[in-house]
């Protein structure tokens, strides 16, 4: 292991949320409401340790896939530490484990709070919260590209021997080439929602939180009533659809740029996404329907709600976990599902249960017509049956820390919806779940060693397990290789 | 297809039923509570059917893959309709959706009931509803044998092209010998458990339906109260070490009869079985210690639970579901597990849940370090990558079975734990689950759509999808293979 390598990564990272806080202590001293100095005590924290640390110069600089998953993981939970200082340092969230938690909640863009009363909060914490939204979304597009298979056709990088790593200190000019047209992408259609939050008549600073929230997918409001707060369909109908947007493959906008038109959609993740996406809104719309007297009226609150939940968001505008019970246990079967992979949203991932599904309909053909050989396709590609076993193995990872992290939840009591919603949220990167950690709920009814669980989870879900894992992995120590 | 040969095989297992049907005739005949003749007509009706059938010669007797899960699906989806036909008769359970759904409940053995109070029933109807458990529990075995890879170490059997299916009409004679072996130790431990049961103070026609409940890990039982009933620490005993034995693979016994001592149970399934229970047993008894006051007490309460739903038997000595949270989300997790492969019992299998954790385990070890290469092993031998996928491709059916028969479930507007748990118990062939249909509540709650889901969710648990998938699949109906 190349310990001297990693602390260099991380110490730039630092360095770089250094820069990030700026934002946020412009906004405290606009408003000037005591957090200011907050922002420069952590300021001055984050360039201590980072500095010196810089000066520490790595002699190999080749970041194999070992350095790679060590330097990712600790790269979230050290950001996440820093990022949570202003709340101890003000006094908004004065304990250590649940400023964690906000912040973790910020960056793996979950969305989940411990916050009662968001309005008790100054201007400038929140508009840090849900700055992280915003730079945990960028985050993942880098992780997406180096872990995610099929966009370049060269496979999952991290999972291959000796690739460089997220720094792409040696990556193909290629992928540095699609990773600056995917920031541009992601800052051109915020600027877009930004603008338009506007125009339906929200203030600048509400404008500013939600539309953070949304493009992370994260979902932190400066209102405790999330959405709801406004009643301005105008925000819901711009929020609702730029939540899908967002939740949509990034290789549709690359492709659409390079001139593909329509052609740009044509994939099997995509079409199950719209698919899933409209039957779902429909389904609730119809069973919704007695409750809110007319059928646009209900669509509208299901079709918001189910776009909330499929892109991860979590923004809510009413409370669902009040919806009857199959509108309710079809957003909590859609928490699991996710939106696209390649997109800032969190969850199992479309592409995946589609994979999935592939699989197990070829499996039982197999038993069917034993002599026949069958291939995966998906996009008129073929799946490897390595990709197809990783596929199938995070999904035994992610049904067991849900199952299991469901049972360390438990252990403060709450009844099973509470426990099992808490921990499928916080690993698909949600926010509210239902029960007591529904829209209107709270996750403050925890205690401190569940909380750390689901932070764990958060982590664990936004980072898809393996780079995480790994660092409890005794390969990862073995000196021999 | 060969239908001929499928209807063949059906109609002679038509005519074992009839036979099946006798004990039963004579327990109604000896008590003479009126149901006697529901056995007469049901019998007149069998053999009215599967005689003529039987002069249908198939002129291929070789059964393929392709009509070994036909015949198999249809063999349980088949008695069943006519095992129901005492109940509808006699007008005890006058609905054919009801009595079906009892019916397959006994022969999966599930032991899920829509009877509400179970004294009402007379008895020569109790005592065919505790035999189908009985007989389920003995073509369980057929079935693990046709399909469990290891045992011969010639893999899957029925995953196979051209190998002789469940009849064993041309089957390799170590394969018949096994399976000679297996019901002779099935029959011995029946009735060491009855004498056992009936030294403990049971009355013979309690000792019998619940040594036929415990044998095919079923759960029937002829009082409400189940085996609580009865506060007899001694039967409650004797049910908890059979339910666990019964639940333990039967190649062990092989190994033992074969003179191996200790070193049968020297495999890696046998060791996580008894560790899971025991640790669980442990767990909640410490929790419900408040409850019970002392923790012998609290044990004995513990452990027969833990036993009777890892077993998937489902018997109750008390109601778990007022248990604390973590205890009964404890036993909902373990509802999923079940218990040993090769057993009677349901659930995903102790062997395949090992296989999963050593399998994600190894992906992260590939991660960490990519270039050396893993083999995965399982009792020093290596698991091969074609039983793996199929291990991982079963998780993901029973999870995606078990959240889409919650799905439905919910459409009765019930809660969510007792329509993830209903779903859960009939998937692993428990019996109880909690919330309404918890050990005091009945599957009586749901409508009739929902019953027949969950019926269907019983057969695809007990047959281990493939077979009843395949009916499904349109390859089988391919007429080029």
């Amino acid at each position: 292991m190349n310990g001297r390598l990693i602390i260099n990564i991380l110490a730039r990272l630092l360095l770089l949320e250094a820069v990030l806080l700026l934002p946020s202590l412009g906004v405290a001293l606009y408003y000037g409401e005591g957090d200011a100095m907050a922002f420069v005590y952590t300021l001055l924290l984050v360039l201590a340790v980072s500095l010196p640390l810089m000066l520490l110069k790595p002699k190999n600089k080749d970041v194999r896939a070992k350095e790679g998953l060590v330097a990712v993981s600790l790269a979230w939970v050290l950001l996440s530490a820093f990022g949570a200082l202003p709340f101890m340092i003000h006094g908004g969230i004065p304990r250590f484990i649940d400023a964690m938690f906000e912040t973790v909640s910020g960056f793996t863009t979950t969305g989940a709070s411990i916050v009662r009363v968001v309005e008790d909060l100054p201007r400038g914490l929140l508009f840090w919260r849900s700055f992280t939204h915003w730079v945990g979304g960028m985050g993942v597009l880098i992780l997406t590209l180096a872990i995610m298979p099929n966009l370049s056709g060269r496979g999952s990088v991290l999972a291959r021997a000796e690739s460089p790593g997220p720094t792409f200190s040696k990556a193909a000019p290629k992928m540095r080439d699609t990773a600056r047209l995917m920031y541009a992408i992601y800052t051109v259609m915020t600027l877009i929602q930004l603008a338009l939050m506007l125009v339906s008549g929200l203030p600048l600073y509400d404008a500013l939180i939600h539309t953070l929230g949304t493009a992370g997918t994260g979902g932190f409001s400066n209102r405790n009533l999330s959405m709801g707060a406004y009643n301005n369909p105008w925000a819901e109908m711009i929020t609702m659809a730029f939540m899908l947007l967002f939740g949509m493959n990034f290789v549709v906008y690359i492709r659409l740029l390079r001139g593909e038109g329509l052609k740009s959609f044509q994939s099997d993740e995509v079409k199950a996404y719209w698919l899933l996406a409209a039957a779902s809104m429909l389904f609730i719309a119809l069973e919704i329907l007695p409750e809110y007297g007319n059928f646009l009226t209900a669509l509208r609150y299901s079709s918001f709600q189910v776009s909330s939940i499929m892109s991860t968001t979590g923004y809510a505008t009413t409370d669902f976990a009040l919806w009857p019970a199959f509108s309710h246990i079809l957003l909590l079967l859609l928490m699991l599902v996710g939106a696209c992979a390649g997109s800032t949203a969190g969850g199992i991932k479309v592409s995946r249960v589609v994979i999935l599904g592939k699989a197990a309909n070829r499996e039982i053909g197999q038993a069917a017509a034993p002599r026949k050989v069958r291939l995966l396709m998906m996009d008129k590609k073929q799946i490897n049956e390595e990709t197809l076993r990783s596929v199938l193995i995070f999904f035994f990872l992610y049904m067991a820390f849900l199952l299991l992290g469901t049972l360390v939840a438990s252990t403060d009591g709450h009844d099973f919806v509470t426990s099992f919603s808490a921990a499928a949220s916080c690993l698909s990167n949600i926010g509210p779940g239902l029960g007591l950690v529904g829209p209107v709920g709270n996750f403050d009814v925890f205690s401190p060693h569940v909380k750390v669980i689901l932070t764990f989870l958060m982590l664990a879900g936004r980072l898809e397990f393996i780079p995480l894992l790994t660092l409890f992995h005794r390969e990862l120590w073995n000196k021999s290789h």
